[in-house]
């Protein structure tokens, strides 16, 4: 049986896999993000795209060294109307983030790209509709204020798992893909291919 | 300002209200849910109506005593078909709950009622549809026996945080919800009577 490696830091996405009850090994994937994504979204690439791209070289960079193993490169992306919201980098830009959501819906984007052999063998791009409620420019204000060294480290400024539930007012869509990984689509193709009981 | 009094020993909905940074007292309400639970079915309640009835009367409960406080009864019934599927009495039922959902679509209805003075000022219930995969009778099997000690306490033997996630292909509505509190649904009332910041 081969191993399922994750080309990727993100803790949590470790812990979606493991609390499903499937072993995996973290082995982050060394890529320059922010300039691919520039140069992707300099180049029209849609969000869609973008994750999906991102995701992909993930997978490759580790799958490359490891051919006999599984290898899931993972990436998400926020669409706000086809304008791609990163990571804020400082609390102003969070706010303009925030500011600039309020009020209407936008998408997240979570893509997962598995890597066998040298060559992709399976992907996904799961998508989440949030709606977000027209507050105020006191209560955003606040937000960030309160929550900034949680929310820098996140898309769009926001945490739904803490505070940030109280933003919405409307969630399309699985939690396993808001926090950035199509759980149940990956598990049904580790299952189909019997990488896990089903 | 009025206090909130959650009227439910459930962990999790606790957890929920204050990861949204929502102040929240416990207090459960003493009613004989299984009794009530079964004599609004003898009498051919709906699911929702059942859900929206016991989270209303455990409200009422604990209003009585408080009526300056603002207090939250809660609710979660599993919806197949038209039949309500309890948190199962042994390992047998379990298997049969899990066998009779397979390849089906099932909802999770979560109730909620707000009490103050002596009557019920705000309800929802929030509704998700969950479809579970057509698994095999020995994985099911292996999945009863392997989380006995903790999907016991879950409506429909299955706990979707843990390895339950295997059993579905799609899930149709917000992980609150899931977890068994309308979360966003309460935390706009709750802003619109400015009881939280908003």
């Amino acid at each position: 049986m081969a191993q399922l490696i994750l080309a990727s830091s993100s803790e949590i996405r470790a812990a979606l896999l493991r609390n499903a009850g499937v072993e995996v090994q973290v082995m982050p994937a060394r890529v320059d993000e922010d300039a691919i994504r520039a140069a992707l979204e300099a180049e029209g690439a849609r969000p869609h795209d973008v994750a999906d791209t991102l995701a992909e070289m993930k997978a490759r960079k580790v799958g490359d060294k490891m051919p006999e193993a599984l290898v899931l490169g993972c990436d998400q992306v926020l669409d706000l109307s086809g304008v791609v919201l990163s990571k804020p980098e400082s609390a102003d830009e969070a706010l303009a983030q925030l500011r600039a959501m309020r009020g209407k819906a936008h998408k997240l984007l979570s893509a997962a790209v598995l890597y066998e052999a040298g060559k992709p063998v399976w992907r996904h791009v799961g998508e989440v509709r949030l709606t977000m409620r027209a507050v105020s420019d006191s209560y955003l204000d606040d937000y960030v204020a309160r929550n900034w060294s949680s929310i820098r480290h996140a898309v769009g400024a926001y945490k739904l798992e803490e505070q940030g539930v109280r933003l919405f007012s409307r969630i399309d869509g699985d939690y396993f893909t808001v926090l950035g990984l199509p759980l149940m689509e990956l598990l049904g193709y580790l299952g189909q291919r019997g990488f896990i009981a089903s």
